[in-house]
């Protein structure tokens, strides 16, 4: 069996704490997210093609002349599409998929100009190009462009596609490289694309002109006309200089995830310096339990420290996926198991979240509390993005979201393992086949529905080699054995459980994750949170949905006794799943105590009252899948 | 003396419990509002007239022809500073503010056209007349040239600004009347307008014309594309049928305005029970403790119930401003005190916070919370209105704000008091002269310093009356006295302690309103303010500055010990007054044990540690004078 590339296959491993493996060396074997992949490729993907057809987005492409319908980088759309599949047509060939990839690069060849510039936008004559950086996302669906022809080629071998990404990157070379230009685009994107370009033809030009799109950011190059101020465009600092994320979530961490693709090249330390930073700030003061970042709807930007409302999160689903990306990329950098975690947590959480269970419908933005059971969307029409109807739309005028859950879960196996000289490491625990040079190894597990992971080896290779195992952060007590043998390990600094042996073909690993039903707070100066508690188990965070609550319990009126037990309950066929739900004891409270305007003297409260009732707590990732509904991840503990 | 009627006077007493007072009846004699009344008119005045000037909005009336500055309803900042100089020439003429508006009248006339239209980006070219009302601001524009030219005509008999209004409302009768058209604004605003034009002309025309304007709201009569959905623009539910307000707070307020105005005048119960309905669920539910209304950045917009965030408070000054206006007419209808309740904490709180000290900087929105410290505004230029900076902006792209805020304190004698055929109702205590026709009483009072209101009786009119004076909701043990005599009465249902007599020259009554520093907690169901307590002393809401608070001590990390002493300081000549500043003791928090994720399991929380400090809170309007700043309402009680 060959093997096929996938996202974020560095040119040399130089840079690499860890390797990362092809699309068919570690392959999905069924579980959640292989069940999610099948129906991604047979379900999603046509779906998607139907929205783009429909909403205008290839005819824009087709009928350069006409006016341009949707938003004006609807052609990245098009682009992340065919990235996904891509990815899928690269993990497992099939004719149909390959067709729809043809028909639409040809599209793409016929648009595209003789110097390789391809703007639907631009070309039908709404903007000048190259003009207004700052908004028309050129470089933006020009990078998408590039993602999907090195997707294509690594996937399947064919130019087609990457021919037409090579030259529109030609023509950006053209204009941009060698310091031509001192501005760049106002959507960090084309970065990363440019250094997978290069990993793909070894042409350090396109090396060099990421480094340089990263270098001229921060000097206040893009001027919005005062719409925008120059952090949402990551323009305020130069990147090496800032300590946090700031301003538009999407953009922000797209920029970083091209800041380490040329660490990861380079070597250069202070580009991983100030990822590393940032992504700490982010993820010790600015993710939500679900995982969501980017708080704000004003902007889609992050707020400050600690500005987390779970009712007013944004959330949108693109920063996620583009935190999933950057994590991916530290992990490679460092091979630190907390970026395996908070990919966990992204995972489970919020991706899963943002698309419904037939994989049709789809979230932008993702709060945790739903105060109001709002309308259902509309099945046949689309919005435009934000203020989430009660369920999930087939699709969005701003279309940015479904393309990337694709092209990310159609890319998954990239995100499971990762191999180096001493052996091989395990970061996600799903039902797959994990194959490295000589050694090859089953992963068979319920994950997260238990903790009970069993590696079995079927390639034992030459010699010894480690076997490592990430230990989630907020396990405690794992325990490994090896052929039923406790091995006697804990987790190193890194958090991985480590086993070198000679192995034999047969051997069996069985690590067992302790996942009690636990439940966690927020840090003390998250105001938003204070005073609440949410249940999490093992990896899932859950929520309480107004339908799964005792008749006349108003999810916005009810606390959580913190002092009594928690009871899990296996739910067989719910929603299609299996999963394990969680009931508690709560108090139903009765505010009709208070009255007037809402505010009381604190030595005058109102005696509380209300009646003890029984809650029951779904995984989060579930909600909103039976119509409109209230839904809360923090609960006020009582 | 003339009378000088004032703002919403209308044209029979029928549907009135209690009647306003004109502008020269309500005289304010010194105290914080009679200062600021002052340094509007000296100070504010000229700064909004040279902002006008410099941004263009007048040149945008002068030069029709060329192209159009600023924001598309520029020409309403330009009305409403001509509205604020009217009510100021009302109480008390100056030559130098008859000459402006004399000149801006002038500049009017010449821009309108011969059938009365006026819209200065209209005749610009760049939109098409009526033909864009869901955006264009057309009739809100005229409203505001009609408020101008109606307080124009009250406060100076003139009838040049007037002419011009009521010929540019000619021309929407000639489009809009008699259901010609079944659509309407965007933004309300002109109901309010026509009704008091019909106040000041009998001519029913306007009257009917506003009711129209209400009738076809409602029935999804605007389409914006897609952009803003009916619910912002309170076209999604008949007025009669909404049930709580919702959309774009100063829409929904300035259009609740215009339903009791058309109440006020016709009766029409539907309309008031609608508006006290949206009002009653406001104030118990969507209504910050800072008097802020309109909790969300999207959409400018109510949240649902108790979303109310500190720190992502849109809280725009336009809709506590509106929400003011809307409760004077819900007092002129009711006589009930807890609509002055609400005027009285938006007065000493959220718009007293909108304008810096030297009152010529603004803030377009109010946080109740800054986590970080911004960059202090630009003192020579202006930004788009909101993401406030560290300190206020001289002025606004969108400048609604500012002349909003001189419009009401150049107009607030007519908020203090009312008349019915039984006596006086004393409704905001401050320095004051009141008359009404035979009666004329004096208001001396430090209040809210302390709890002390003299009444002394200058004209005694003819038989007996009865003196109503309100005891605000927060107030527990009000007392008055008669000239020295305990006068035992308690405050009645609607909120008076009304005293009865046959008043005699030089009588003095005496009322004593306790004002102990207290500590308030929000609705259990307000979750962003769970387990946090505010200081409020009388009408005034308190918050923590960071510039305020011992050195090293972080505002993000502070609790209040709930159960020790709270202590009153004054501090004679702080910003320029001599508040009254609240002393507690508090925990500075070391967070140092919180690590990583930011989430932690409840069973395994890091010891709280910190050490015991005394906290100085300031009145919350008093913010962000003294440059950046770290700031909170709410906090964290221990």
């Amino acid at each position: 069996m060959t093997s096929v590339l996938g996202p974020v296959s560095p040119r040399s491993a130089e840079h690499l704490a860890v390797r990362p493996l092809g699309l068919r060396d570690a392959v999905l074997t069924g579980g959640f997210w292989g069940r999610w992949q099948q129906v991604n490729r047979e379900v999603t993907t046509p779906h998607a093609l139907g929205w783009l057809e429909r909403d205008g987005s290839v005819d824009n492409l087709r009928r350069l002349a006409g006016p341009h319908r949707g938003l004006w980088f609807s052609d990245s759309d098009v682009y992340k599409v065919l990235e996904a599949i891509s990815w899928d047509v690269g993990r497992d060939p099939a004719a149909g998929l390959d067709a729809a990839v043809s028909d639409l690069t040809r599209v793409l060849r016929a648009a595209q100009e003789p110097d390789g510039y391809l703007n639907s936008n631009v070309q039908a004559g709404h903007e000048v190009q190259w003009n207004n950086l700052v908004i028309s996302h050129e470089l933006y669906c020009i990078g998408h462009l590039i993602q999907a022809g090195v997707a294509h080629r690594r996937g399947t071998g064919g130019d087609e596609l990457f021919d037409v990404a090579r030259r529109a990157a030609d023509c950006v070379v053209t204009e941009f490289a060698d310091r031509r230009r001192k501005d760049t685009d106002g959507h960090p994107e084309i970065e990363m694309a440019l250094v997978e370009l290069y990993r793909e033809t070894g042409d350090a030009t396109y090396l060099d002109l990421a480094r340089q799109l990263l270098d001229v950011r921060g000097h206040g190059v893009l001027d919005a006309n005062g719409h925008f101020d120059s952090t949402y465009f990551q323009d305020a600092v130069p990147v090496r200089e800032q300590s946090t994320v700031a301003g538009h979530a999407v953009r922000a961490l797209y920029l970083l995830c091209g800041v380490v693709d040329v660490y990861l090249e380079t070597g250069e330390r202070a580009l991983l310096d100030s990822a590393l930073r940032q992504w700490e700030s982010m993820t010790a003061t600015k993710t939500y339990l679900t995982g969501a970042v980017g708080s704000r709807f004003d902007g889609e930007a992050f707020g400050e420290e600690y500005e987390l409302p779970p009712d007013l999160a944004y959330g949108e689903t693109c920063a996620t996926i583009a935190n999933i990306m950057l994590c991916w990329r530290l992990q490679l950098a460092t091979g630190e198991g907390r970026f395996a975690d908070a990919i966990e947590r992204a995972l489970y959480n919020l991706l899963a979240a943002s698309t419904s269970t037939d994989r049709t419908g789809f979230f932008y933005n993702n709060p945790a509390q739903r105060r109001v059971a709002r309308p259902a969307a509309a099945t046949q029409t689309r919005p435009a993005r934000a203020e989430a109807p009660g369920t999930r739309p087939p699709w969005f005028a701003c279309a940015c979201c479904p393309p990337n859950i694709m092209r990310t879960v159609a890319s998954l196996g990239g995100y499971l393992a990762t191999y180096s000289d001493s052996g091989v490491q395990l970061h996600q625990y799903v039902p797959a086949t994990i194959r490295t040079g000589t050694v090859t190894i089953a992963v068979e597990t319920e994950y997260p529905r238990d903790g009970a992971i069993e590696v079995s080896v079927l390639e034992a290779g030459d010699g010894p080699w480690t076997l490592a195992l990430r230990v989630p952060g907020w396990c405690r007590g794992a325990t490994v054995s090896v052929n039923g043998t406790p091995w006697p390990a804990s987790a190193n600094a890194a958090g991985y459980l480590v086993i070198e042996r000679q192995w034999r073909v047969g051997d069996r690993v069985a690590l067992t994750l302790p996942m009690p039903v636990r439940l966690t707070v927020a840090h003390p100066a998250a105001d938003a949170m204070r005073g609440a508690v949410a249940i999490e188990r093992g990896p899932v965070v859950y929520c309480l949905e107004s339908v799964d609550q005792p008749e006349a319990v108003d999810v916005n009126r009810v606390e959580l006794c913190v002092d009594e037990p928690l009871h899990e309950q296996v739910r067989e066929g719910f929603l299609g799943e299996d999963p394990i739900l969680v009931t508690a004891t709560g108090l139903a409270r009765d505010d009709s105590g208070w009255a007037g305007t809402g505010w009381a003297d604190l030595s005058e409260l109102p005696p509380e009252v209300g009646r003890r009732v029984t809650l029951t707590a779904i995984p989060y990732h579930l909600w909103a899948n039976r119509g409109p509904s209230v839904m809360r991840v923090f609960i006020p503990a009582r």
